[in-house]
């Protein structure tokens, strides 16, 4: 059985993506990697209970804790001095909470493990077109990065970066998810909270277009729960 | 003037770059990284002894821990577990320091860093041919790297990383560093000691065979000092 390092934020995509690696049949590493966002408390829990919806035991996942993306700072969702922009989905800019070159940190997380643990696979849920518009959710730039890995790794196993849900649109997401009977109810989404899901930032708006595009109910509660088209 | 952020880990390659980028001009950011190795309390004076030569201010410094390369292992240069082996200048395998896709996470969190401070270019003391045989210092890799920022950088900016030395054998890099008066006497190299220099590990057998090939005399002091071919 091959295995596959799974990076899990705790969000949608993530536990989507999980779920098609388990369909796979991949044997399952999770990674969840703390790096100092407003809601990490909430996203760690969401990361265990996922992991232990898939029974994976303890020792196949990797939890990191970086700070210092935090440290450089340049996004809202790690510096507390740069407020959570209320969601504008018509906007072609990059929100605010960008975090400069984010998933290059996590990528080179999972691929040193893959090395390690001979690990043929790395799972992210990065989601192109029907997203926030980061540069680095772009299909060119997960290229470039095997690439990378082809140049830079000494294992004679070859470690590929896999995004299953990259072409997806948030509505075929969840009814991917739906059809996988994916755990959507343990996930965590919002930027803003810890405890019920604001329903104004751009993660719970791209979410909440996402179910009623889907014509499913979200299981999870919102402060408030404004309609987006 | 334009902005550099230099990775210094403070051995000789990372002096001689620095020195390299204070030539031509740019603005000195350097970063230091630390990531577990277990001369980090030596290397880490080396980088502010160089910084203070090339008189940068405290807050153009970026100092970074990073635990999880320590946590995920499979080198000897982090783990307390796998010797440190003597040097074998004449083997084609990678050596036990290998730490794997080390180079990534540093080029990450410099990229990271330069998104947000603005600045232009990367200098990183690679060296391909003449040395320890790392699949992340070659050329091809720094092309995939360059290629990666191209793909997932937010910036109007351009950011490309520069390697100066990469082609360089080290008797070069030392003639190159002495006729640019780069403080070489301030480097740390040994991946063993955090006193006196080992003598006998791949990086000071590296360092003592260039200086003799280079003709000049190394100016710091080594446990024991054997003669390298």
């Amino acid at each position: 059985m091959s295995r596959a390092i799974v990076l899990v934020s705790g969000g949608m995509d993530s536990c989507v993506t999980l779920s098609m690696a388990a369909q796979a049949g991949h044997e399952l590493y999770p990674l969840h990697i703390n790096y100092g966002q407003r809601t990490e408390i909430r996203e760690l829990q969401a990361f265990n209970d996922l992991a232990a919806h898939f029974a994976v035991p303890p020792e196949h996942r990797l939890v990191v804790s970086i700070a210092h993306l935090a440290a450089i700072g340049g996004s809202s969702l790690t510096d507390p001095n740069i407020p959570v922009s209320a969601a504008d989905l018509s906007s072609d800019e990059i929100p605010t909470s960008y975090v400069p070159f984010r998933n290059a940190h996590l990528l080179s997380i999972a691929v040193s493990w893959a090395e390690v643990i001979g690990a043929s696979h790395i799972f992210i849920g990065a989601v192109y077109e029907d997203s926030s518009g980061y540069p680095d959710c772009r299909p060119s730039y997960y290229a470039a990065f095997n690439e990378l890995i082809k140049q830079g790794t000494a294992t004679e196993q070859s470690i590929r970066i896999e995004t299953p849900i990259i072409y997806l649109k948030k509505e075929q997401i969840i009814t991917e998810g739906n059809a996988l009977n994916a755990p959507l109810h343990l996930t965590w989404s919002c930027y803003q909270n810890n405890d019920v899901a604001c329903g104004i930032c751009d993660s719970c708006a791209l979410r909440l277009r996402g179910f009623e595009r889907a014509g499913l109910a979200d299981p999870i509660s919102y402060s408030i729960r404004p309609h987006y088209e």
